[in-house]
């Protein structure tokens, strides 16, 4: 990609000082002369037919500048009050129906918190509570409530997406794949089998939940936002105001996290149009309690059909996945097909069946969470993969070795796999934490150890695009033009690095700008561990187009011929000549341009046949394996981590640092997902929507020995995300380390203690019934 | 330029609305957590040695954060502390010596400006005064006072500027033009003239004052700031802080007015050390008092020799330029070469020699004025050609009308003269105020009025640079990537029409950036009257390059070829065939690019000899004329302006409300200038330094009837910018006319009714005594 690389190695986050010292300005540190401050008015019901809204005495309250209700937004038609990134469907306040609790009815603007919340008191909303529908299981029964009963609005956002949208049901989409002739597998199979796997609703938890400042003055609909997909935001808003998007201004600060949640619209819209109604930039800042219904990881109920060869090799797999995306579809219509199509698994299976389905119901909505379908996915197959290997008595290690994808082997996706690592990170993750088939789960008083392990696939959102430009300056420095989004994820580090490589430069002297919608190039969201593949990519093109520039400037000065001039220090030089040199600021003068300019675009290509399923499914492959050693307690069900080995393949790793710390955030997000972290909702209403009863990973929780192995592979010269890919093994490895310290199988995530104790007493049960 | 251009007429300023209104946020406006507020410590003395600067009490009182000298700033070797476009003889703060009242000493930041205020007084600077020089002559004479005894710094930033720097006088800079042989252009004239002609500095009073905040956080030093130069003001900062440009970025809002003040480096260092110290951000916002004296127009003496035939030809000119240039050098050395070469003035004259000195002397430092230097050698030519017509009984348009360039003559520097409209200009603009060579003055009372008019050439900056970028969105939107500065002068319109033109798009689909240094590309800096020209061409180029791309992508989408296709209202169709058509948005998506981008360098070539001033002194030439009929009350010296027409070449018009208001600015600043600006010292001491006795024209001085000549010329399809060009005739015509009325010839601006009643009293005591 970069010719000539002098690979730059980073002290860690260019700006870790800064960020240590609180010293990074995040959106929500935004303060506007005359800011208003904004409050939504939320459903108490999970599904309701809004009968009225009156708003009159709030209106009346000192310091509210101004309240809209649905009703408001859907008397105008200068506007187009819905959102959502592949249907429109959901109301930047309800018109005629809510369908979650916590769904907002009216927003408020007023000169404080305190005020803008004392309004929301005064606001008289009057419901016709209607059924509801909670698990996927009551949704798709015949007869039960619809969830969106109005026709389906189709936006125009995505080349990847297939859309099978089935009216009149709560089917919100549908995705299938057919891969060879799954019937004959089954035929060929020695044995088949069939379990269902859940997982439950989840929170992303980020440091900072979701905020933005908007401003609308001169036709001009400014908004600075916490968001992961500026572009996509501005879309949204444009749309909404039905302006052209170049006068939407969409500017993003560093995120306090993101983890999927803030992928596409969600609070801007409401704070743009109170901004436009009080002519007043308006800020809102959910609070954590309304951040936990804004968006969520999707439960999932995974059936799952595998038929095995007697010689241990995968012939068959049949899934059927019921995403449970809530009452919005947010972008569960493609997250199913992620979801749908992972379960295929990092095995080499011939025969492939996939029914994976969005499905509406009343809970808050579901959309991108890291791992995005994938996590649940894994969760059944390696899951199964150790329940088949129990079954039969095989060596679970050996078991998953015959049938881990190699080079040439088809994917479930139907191309072919490449630059496949799978049995090393497998290897390495079991040989690290001292896998032996015959050893025995090792008792100690109440408690016991054993260990687990599980290898995954993901794919990356293909095809995608990133666009970037670069600008030399007349001092030799370097600026690159990025609408990446640096969420804590070192995006910013990383392009930088690969922004001074191109160019021999060092890393002072290159800046890299954060997404500002009117200046920075088109990309597509920082999500999907797309990052610093994809915009690492174009920014690598835009540096490599300066460098011909310069070389070409050069050749000219120097009167050497290019082929003869090589990049060193911020200098063309002549090979093996270095006295014959000239500086990069002196080429930019010689130019007479004031500063040398290039843009790039890459765009991965790719996508799925929609009846099939096949094609290219992603660009390249993240792959990862994990490997614990847990202690159970069984007088308490408790479960430690005693030690932990995640291992990923990186293909080239650009900040080893870095690297490091997205993997051990994958831990952390894994085991708290494998062990704790569950949405509870009791009629549709959250019933643990904060952080004191709800969970997250503490340090307290984390293995107390963790290895990591960052598989590099240079020669490939290909960078793979690592954002996400080593999370979904986790919860797999967990399980079935417990399963081996307790003889307890849990399908259903969290693997609670006191599911570990109801299935050691259901053995007992079972042990003292024989 | 642009291809099938479909003229837009935008409705004047596209954010008048917002401006009346006081919403457009200015540089002062920005407000940021923890700010802190600057002032300066300013030298009482004209030249003076510092003995010492002690800071302790101030540095003690509470408030202040930090308290910097001139001493601080040399002791250290992590900056250099110096700036100016092309000497780096301006200290940041004085170190060593003192050279104009009003030079800072020593700079506080503290929590407010009363704090900082009182700070000032609590610092003890030990002064050694030193003989100072205010005039040209006086710093001229063997054994003056030198103003700058250091070796000259210089700098490396300008093409197009000719340094010969004289050490050990206060000759700052010197400009030789030598076109023909002028010794031979006096032998061949029947008449010769000499006449010495003086301009008074005077201040350009912008609304908006000099002001900026800065904030250094993690390496990073950021400047928002009203300039008229981000990019001059960006390698400042870098020189200063011993970092790369791509470690500075400078933004820059509207301004509140330039004319020139804010061209190059002014506050932004001081307040960027200050926010150093302190680690918080620092304001510095100059109150009109310091604005005074922080750059001024040059005061001039211009010696102007003129040689001419019986029949009315001019043969030969010598022109000796004497610009008071003040302390520092700021643009005074480039100054002095447009303001030299303008003495040839726009008439045919076979042989020029010019002299033009820079000169240091002991006042505020003078700079870029608008008109920059043509104004003063206007006034010299101008009122010479009337006072030899005067003297010759010649008719003093038919004088000017043999003389006019025409195309195909060699101007001043050499170049043939194209696209001339002077004779034009001038015809229209006498015939306007009825101009008749026969007519004698009219009395009423002890009124006079009388007519006069003049005729003038202006250059713009050559070489220059501006580079553009243009970004189609993918809903057909385009956005211009320009760091043209917005200062009402009605750039963003301007370019907003450009742009809007080049694909057929709508004022609302276009939107164009404010200058960032980190993303938006180098321009040279909104002066010189460039921006429409340079600039739009930029854009123009830019956004023609988007053309072809969106051709491309029809031909290929519509199966059509190129050249049979054409852009209609965002969509391409195939001419004659308007249903076979695609919309911008959609060959957007076909690109899978998410946005078109594309960049543009326009680069005017040109330049002149060091040795004789020979080349291309202008990309195109600025062609203005004014005519005037003005009333002078012969009891009291007052002048009014009964009538006044400017006319002025615009090749074409952009933005004909915004050409209007341009011309008009350029009456009140002609006015002005021509009857009572002038800042007065004493000893180096501005006398007049505020706005209570330094007077601007208000809306009761303007001519009771203006009338506008802006004339265009489409086939030429070359913007000339107007922003200054109708400055320079008025006040030679007013003074013109002043003569007619009164027999007084003033020679000195400006003319007030003092003068007026000397030369009346003059003129009567010699009538009487002959």
């Amino acid at each position: 990609m970069i010719a000539e690389p002098r690979h730059i190695v980073p002290p860690g986050m260019l700006d870790a000082n800064l960020r240590v010292r609180g010293r990074v300005p995040y959106a929500i540190d935004v303060v506007l002369p005359g800011m208003l401050h904004a409050k939504l008015l939320r459903s108490p019901y999970a599904h309701a037919r809004i009968v009225s809204v009156d708003a009159t005495r709030a209106r009346a309250l000192p310091g509210v500048h101004a309240v809209l209700t649905g009703p408001d937004l859907a008397a105008r038609d200068d506007i187009f009050p819905y959102f959502g990134p592949i249907f429109r469907d959901q109301a930047v306040l309800a018109i005629d129906k809510v369908r979650f609790v916590g769904d907002p009815v009216a927003a408020v603007a007023a000169i404080d918190i305190d005020v803008a919340q004392a309004a929301l008191d005064l606001i008289n909303v009057e419901y016709d509570e209607l059924p509801a529908v909670f698990n996927v299981d009551e949704a798709l029964e015949p007869g039960a409530p619809i969830v969106h009963d109005e026709p389906r609005r189709l936006g125009q956002t995505f080349a990847d997406i297939i859309v099978r949208a089935e009216a009149d049901t709560n089917v919100c989409n549908h995705f299938k794949l057919r891969k060879g002739d799954v019937e004959r597998g089954f035929a060929e199979a020695d044995h088949v089998f069939e379990d269902v796997f859940t997982s439950p609703p989840v929170q992303h938890v980020p440091m900072e939940t979701h905020n933005c400042v908007a401003t609308i003055e001169a036709g001009i609909i400014r908004v600075t936002t916490a968001t992961q997909m500026p572009f996509a935001v501005r879309a949204s808003l444009a749309e909404i105001f039905k302006v052209s998007q170049a006068k939407v201004r969409v500017t993003t600060p560093t995120l306090g996290g993101g983890y999927g949640a803030k992928t596409y619209t969600k609070v801007e819209p409401v704070a743009a149009l109170l901004a436009q109604a009080t002519g007043r930039p308006v800020k809102i800042h959910l609070t954590r309690e309304e951040e936990f219904v804004t968006i969520t990881k999707h439960g999932v109920k995974i059936q799952m059909k595998t038929g095995v060869t007697k010689d241990g090799r995968i012939v068959a797999r049949k899934s059927t996945c019921l995403f449970n995306t809530g009452a919005y579809a947010d972008i569960g219509p493609r997250l199913i097909k992620n979801g749908g199509y992972a379960t295929g698994g990092p095995h080499y299976i011939p025969n492939v069946w996939v029914d994976s389905y969005a499905v509406y119901t009343n809970l808050p909505p579901a959309g991108a969470f890291r791992g995005y379908g994938v996590s649940q996915a894994a969760w059944a197959y390696e899951t199964q993969m150790d329940m088949i290997a129990a079954k039969l008595g095989w060596d679970a290690l050996e078991f998953r070795m015959k049938n881990l994808l190699e080079d040439g082997q088809s994917v479930m996706t139907g191309e072919d796999m490449f630059d496949a690592h799978f049995k090393e990170l497998l290897t390495t993750a079991t040989a690290r934490i001292g896998w032996d088939p015959a050893e025995e789960p090792r008792r100690n008083g109440s408690k016991v150890r054993a260990k687990g392990f599980a290898c995954i696939i993901k794919g990356t959102v293909t095809p995608s695009t990133s666009t970037a430009a670069a600008k030399l300056n007349e001092d030799g420095s370097l600026q690159i033009l990025s609408s990446a989004v640096e969420m804590g994820q070192g995006a910013e580090t990383a392009l930088s690095v690969l922004a001074a490589e191109g160019l021999d430069l060092e890393l002072g002297q290159v800046s890299i700008s954060r997404p500002d919608t009117d200046v920075t190039p088109y990309d597509q969201g920082t999500s999907s561990s797309r990052n610093t593949h994809s915009m690492g990519t174009a920014v690598g093109m835009a540096v490599a187009d300066i460098r011909r520039q310069l070389l070409a400037l050069a050749a000219e000065q120097l009167e050497v011929d290019p082929a003869d001039l090589e990049l060193v220090a911020g200098r063309v030089q002549a090979r093996g000549a270095p006295s014959t040199s000239i500086a990069y600021g002196d080429l930019v003068r010689a130019s007479r341009s004031g500063n040398l300019l290039a843009n790039s675009v890459y765009a991965s290509k790719g996508g799925l046949d929609p009846e099939t399923g096949q094609g290219i499914g992603s660009v390249h492959w993240h792959q990862a394996a994990a490997a614990v050693e847990v202690e159970v307690d069984l007088a308490t069900g408790k479960i430690d981590l005693l030690r932990y080995h995640a291992g990923v393949y990186a293909g080239r790793i650009v900040n080893p640092v870095q690297a490091e710390l997205q993997t051990e955030g994958n831990i952390a997000f894994g085991l708290g997902q494998a062990l704790f972290e569950e949405m509870v909702f009791d009629g549709g209403q959250l019933q643990n929507g904060n952080l004191g009863d709800y969970m997250i990973a503490s340090i307290e929780d984390m293995p107390q020995e963790i290895s990591l192995g960052i598989l590099e592979h240079l020669e490939s010269n290909d960078i793979h995300g690592i954002g996400e890919t080593s999370l979904p093994p986790a919860m797999p490895a967990i399980g079935n380390a417990v399963f081996r310290a307790t003889g307890v199988r849990i399908t259903d995530l969290p693997i609670t203690p006191e599911k570990v104790l109801r299935g050691l007493r259901a053995r007992a049960v079972e042990e003292s019934a024989e």
